[in-house]
Parts: structure tokens; C-alpha cells; sequence
């Protein structure tokens, strides 16, 4: 039997943290984490660590030698934004593998000022890195298309952060814990139409992270608390293409989503529920579609039909998501996949789905021109 | 049955390439290998790909997109100088856990100037990055601490250098194809004693490449020019220390080595050739012990005896190793591990190791403080 489960998952606090280095973000959630499944570094088979702009620097090894050296294989992960999903997957694989019985997924990430979210970061953004647009625009411009087609409103965008940044109120780990209301977020700076500033996620640092261990391991530790990875993708663009953020978006995303649920033998319609990528606001009605919450051109009127809040069919990112938790690049697949396992144990405090079972996290990552969708699927065990 | 095989393995010429991308570089040696094995990139179900300094650029998209994509996960894989045996490692076990039939693991580089090797760079070495010391000044103290416990001397750390540049005037892919008498490699610069110019390592770009498959696709694909893959093994510093480079080379390399010894039960004495980490003539002196080639203090001797040459009992670094064949961070473990599938597979040419069975691959990668290494250990299937 080669099923894997996650017994500890825990993040820090996001937000600024200008005198702790990465590693020692990194360090803090490691630990968090092998607390949360009474388990030590001692423990611990070997350690992959997600950090799109500080995997150079071995970041793995700085956390262990934070937490203590002991020598186990450490790996470094970069995937721009789908690194922490990566991460968790390649300890998964390893696990898999039967080479360990528990591996740590972990994710840390300073990041650069001005990366990504133009609205809420200190200076602008690197517009060289991305070729023709920064991200505020090309993700605008999806939602300009998707609009185009479907006649989704910018106030049905705006409702995607209401959403968000109310769920965030509940979450003590996420940067913001602040309602904004719809005429707030609708007046707020305009940073590329349709999206205003507080519909851009947060630009923070932190760190969350994950024990993994074998199903042998698991009975061993009791499986009172213990979530099975049932599904677990990775894609890259499936197609030769530098189509723009809106058809690359469908595509690596969808093939990410059609694998993980063939893998885990389910639907979108067995979730309970779902952290997806909301980088910026259009891409959560975007991602709707791609994970098959709703059909084409549908994603406007579930946001409208309150399905995607907590309390509805299917809620979608209670964390607070991307856009109030916040978006340390590196650590946010770790962070997302966390969510999940505190709904599934029934450990989400206020903000807990009730009854959840069956949960998705989503993220997606780009670079110049090409990309990387990362999907978990995990189950109550 | 959850062997895993290499049948395809390629690099191109390592050299200066200051026209050409990292990803470009990666593509060609990925086509090469996949061209060795006789299978095309829609064949491949998972690219690994190692760049230390290019991993954020998603570099194993970009290679994908030169040759065409296909969606297939991507994972960007950093770990300093041993990122090449790291990404090695985990398209391994991917293969092992069962998910994949067929993985590429690339290594592509193309390194900032002035990176690591003083003697032969165009810059000075950017010290910040390494704290209290350069790679040539650390290297270079281990040197003379071994000189001072066993009495070994700076002609037996300048016949590496002799030594390998010899090996290297018989691989056309390497660097340099020129002999370096002991005389000249005495007198070059000296760069920090016993360290002269020419027992640096050389600061090239490059790109190595190679796929892995599963024992039932092995079989399929016919074992003749199969090898297999009997030992993995990566290692972080075993304890707390930042004691330097000579405590640290000994304790990361010698628990990859011991790890991967047991995984392959096998011992230094079953070895036909080894591929190590010269990035000094220091260092592989130094490793002769570290991986059991030899007693303690007893790898001035070896080298005298020519035993480490072509034509002796265990050649070492019959490519020209990173001193002369070159050193392009990422690709160099990768690169390693192609030069003994060469030979186990008689195909090396000028410089083959007649009747090669056995061989071991080693790299040695450090960060601030801490560091990596990573042992394969390879056989003719």
C-alpha cells in the first residue's frame, strides 16, 4: 500500500518581516508543523523546501540548520508561484517512492519588492521579467476577455475580494483581517481595469509547511487526525504557445485539474472545498471555470449566488486567499494545501466548513512565457 | 521490481556560449540524450531540471518550449554545485514511485562571471556570498591542513591537475584538450596556496542531460546499452557546525557515500572509475579518502602511485573533470554521471576504462555554511 498522508501542516503568521531571514520563517513553520504531529527533526527523512527567489541560496539546509543538522537529503524547489505545490509533491513522490517514511514540505519566501502585486507593493513592478505585461495587467486583461465574452461585471470581480477579505477576518495567520465592502474595493486605486488595488493580492513574507509520512507511519502515529493525498498533479503549458495569461491560464490549469481528479478517482462535484490561485480577483472567477465548479461563462453568476462563501455549496478560499491571507510566492501552494488540512480535521475555528471531507488546493505559476499549475486533492482518512 | 535505468545520456561541448540562453543549452543536450535513447520528448513523463542560477526562470519550462511542450510537470531543481546530482536524484525516484516510465534529468548553466573559480574567471569571486571566505581561499585551507597532518605536498596536489588535463585532451567535449605539465601547473598564478591558476576549476557554461526509465520500459527498449542505477544518495551537513570546508567536505560527502555504498552493496574496492568533485586539485585528494578510495592521509601516495590515472587501478576523473573538461554549476553533477554511463556502456572512446562494470558520480555543493553531496553509483545492466 503506497497511499500518503499528511499528519502535520502549519504556517506562520503572514505579513512583513524585515529583521528574520527566509530560512528562519521557514524554520518557525518547520516546526510548527512537527509539533502538530508530535514528531521531531530526528524524525524526519528528508526536507524539500519551496523558495522561488531563495532556493539558490540552499535554503533547505539554512532551515536545518535553524532547527538542527542531522544530515538527511535536503532539496531546493523553485517554480515561480507553483513552487510550494511542487514541493509538497516531490515529498509526496518521495514518500511514494518507499524510500522515507516522513518527509517535511516546505515553503518560505521574502519576497522581492514590487514582485507581482503592484497594487499592494512598495514599488513597481519588474516589468522585465514578464515580457509584455506585468502580472495586474495580464491578469486584468483576462478578465477584460472573459467580460467580453460572457458580460461578467467588474462588480462581479469586486465580489471575489468582499468574499475573501471577509474570510480572512476569521483566519488569525492571514495578513488582514478587515471587511472591505464592495463600494471599497470598487473605488479603491485603479490598477488595471478591472482590477483596483484591493483586488490584487498582498505582497507578504511567510511561511507554512507539511509532514508527509507512509501509511505505515501513519497507523503508527493513529489516523485520528491523518489526511490522505488522493490526488496530486503537476503540469506545465501543453501546448506551444505564448498565448497570453488567459489561454495559459485555462490550459495548464485544466490539464493540472482533469489529472489530479482522474488520480483520485473523483469530481468537482465530491468537494467540499477548494483554496485556488486568486492572485488577482478575475483570476478566482477564471479558475472557477478551469476546476469545473461551474460551467462556461458561468463563474459571474456563482460568485453573485454566494455558492463560493463560507456557508455555500462549495466555499472557496475561507483562508482569505491570496488577496487578504496573502501571496509569499514560495510558501503559498505549503499554505493552501494547510487550509485544507485544518478543514479536514474539523481545526478551522470560526471559518470551519462543516462536515468537510474532501478538499482542492490550487496554484499556478509563471514565468517568461510558460507556466506550472499545481493541484492537490486530499481526503479526511 | 523497482529498478531504475539510465538509456540515454548526452552533454554538449562545455565552452563559453555567450550567445545562446541557459534553456537553449538545456534543450540540446535533452534532445541529444532523448536522441541516445531513441525516444522523443512526447515519450517523456516528468522533466527535472538543475540550474543554480537559473532555477527561477523556470528554466525546465523554457527547455520544454524549445523542444515542444507538452504539459508534462516541470520541477526546477537548485542545490548549489550538487543541483546536477539533486535533480538526478529526484527524477530517480520519481521513476521508483511508480508514476513515471520515462524522466529527463537536465543540468544547464551558464554561470555569473567570476563565480567560484578565481584562477580562470573573469571577475573577482563574490565574496559576500560565501561569508568569511572565497571557494579558492576555503579549498585552498583544506589543502594545507591536510598538507600539515600528513605531510602531503603542493607537486601532489599539481598532479591532479596534470593528471586531469591529460584525461581531458581525450574527451572533445571537454573544455580544454591540453596537456599541463607539472612544471606549468607549478608556476602558473598562484591564487591561494597550495591553489595555483591551473588547479582551478574552469568557469564554463554548459548543459548535460539524462533519461531515466522504469525496469519494465528498459526492457522494452532492450538492456544492451542499459544502465542501472544501484545507488542514490544526498546529504546535508550531518551536524551543527560552520566549521570550514575541510570538516564539512568530510562529513556531507562521506555520509552520501556510506548511504550510497549500503543502497548498493558495494564498497570502494568494487569500483572500476569515479567521477568526483575536483573543483580544486585539493578537493579531489581530499575525496580519495572521503569516498575510501584510499586510508587516511594516504591521497598523496595514490596519486604518486598513478593508480587514480587512465590505465590504473581506479581512474578518477577521466574526463578532464571540473579542472579542465569545466565546471557549469548545475550541469556539472549531471555531467558526471554521463562520462560513467559512457563507460560502463564502452563508448568513451580514446578514454575508455576497459571493461568498466562499476562506477560512482560525485558532487559536492556548499551555500553559506552549509552544503550537499550527492553519490550515484551506476552499473552495466
Amino acid at each position: 500500500m503506497s497511499d500518503v498522508y499528511v499528519v502535520g501542516a502549519d504556517l506562520i503568521k503572514f505579513g512583513r518581516y524585515p529583521d528574520r531571514t527566509p530560512a528562519q520563517l521557514g524554520a518557525e513553520a518547520t516546526l510548527l508543523a512537527l509539533d502538530d504531529a508530535g514528531l521531531n527533526i530526528g524524525d524526519v527523512g528528508a526536507l524539500y523546501a519551496a523558495s522561488t527567489f531563495n532556493a539558490a541560496s540552499m535554503i533547505a539546509q539554512q532551515i536545518l540548520f535553524q532547527i538542527g543538522q542531522t544530515g538527511i537529503p535536503c532539496v531546493n524547489v523553485s517554480n515561480a508561484c507553483a513552487a510550494g505545490a511542487t514541493a509538497f509533491r516531490e515529498a509526496f513522490i518521495a514518500v511514494k517512492s518507499g524510500l522515507y517514511d516522513v518527509v517535511v514540505a516546505v515553503g518560505a519566501e521574502k519576497n522581492p519588492a514590487g514582485m507581482l502585486s503592484a497594487g499592494n507593493s512598495e514599488g513597481p513592478p519588474p516589468e522585465g521579467l514578464f515580457g509584455s505585461g506585468t502580472m495586474p495587467a495580464l491578469f486584468a486583461e483576462a478578465g477584460v476577455i472573459h467580460s467580453a465574452k460572457y458580460g461578467t461585471t467588474m462588480e462581479q470581480f469586486a465580489k471575489v475580494s468582499v468574499k475573501n477579505h471577509h474570510h480572512s477576518t476569521m483566519n488569525p495567520k492571514a495578513m488582514y483581517q478587515k471587511e472591505t465592502p464592495l463600494d471599497e474595493v470598487m473605488a479603491s486605486e485603479m490598477i488595471a481595469w478591472p482590477l483596483t488595488k484591493l483586488m490584487c493580492s498582498v505582497n507578504v513574507d511567510g511561511a507554512a509547511a507539511t509532514v508527509l509520512v507512509s501509511a505505515r507511519k501513519a497507523k503508527e502515529l493513529g489516523l485520528g487526525r491523518a489526511v490522505r493525498v488522493r490526488g496530486s498533479a503537476l503540469a506545465s503549458d501543453p501546448w506551444e504557445s505564448r498565448n497570453g495569461v488567459l489561454m495559459n491560464t485555462n490550459s495548464v490549469t485544466r490539464l493540472a485539474v482533469a489529472t489530479a481528479y482522474e488520480m483520485a478517482g473523483v469530481g468537482p462535484e465530491d468537494l467540499n472545498l477548494v483554496e485556488l490561485h486568486d492572485c488577482f480577483a478575475t483570476a478566482e472567477l477564471l479558475h472557477y471555470e478551469n476546476l469545473g465548479l461551474c460551467g462556461e461563462g458561468e463563474a459571474g453568476a456563482l460568485i453573485d449566488s454566494g455558492d463560493t462563501a463560507l456557508g455555500g455549496r462549495i466555499p472557496v478560499n475561507v483562508s482569505g486567499g491570496l488577496l487578504s491571507k496573502g501571496h509569499p510566492i514560495g510558501a503559498t501552494g505549503v499554505a493552501n494545501i494547510v487550509e485544507i488540512v485544518m478543514h479536514l480535521r474539523g481545526e478551522a475555528g470560526a471559518r470551519q466548513v462543516a462536515g468537510a471531507r474532501l478538499g482542492l488546493a490550487h496554484v499556478l505559476g509563471f514565468g517568461v512565457g510558460v507556466g506550472a499549475a499545481g493541484v492537490h486533492i486530499l481526503e479526511k482518512a
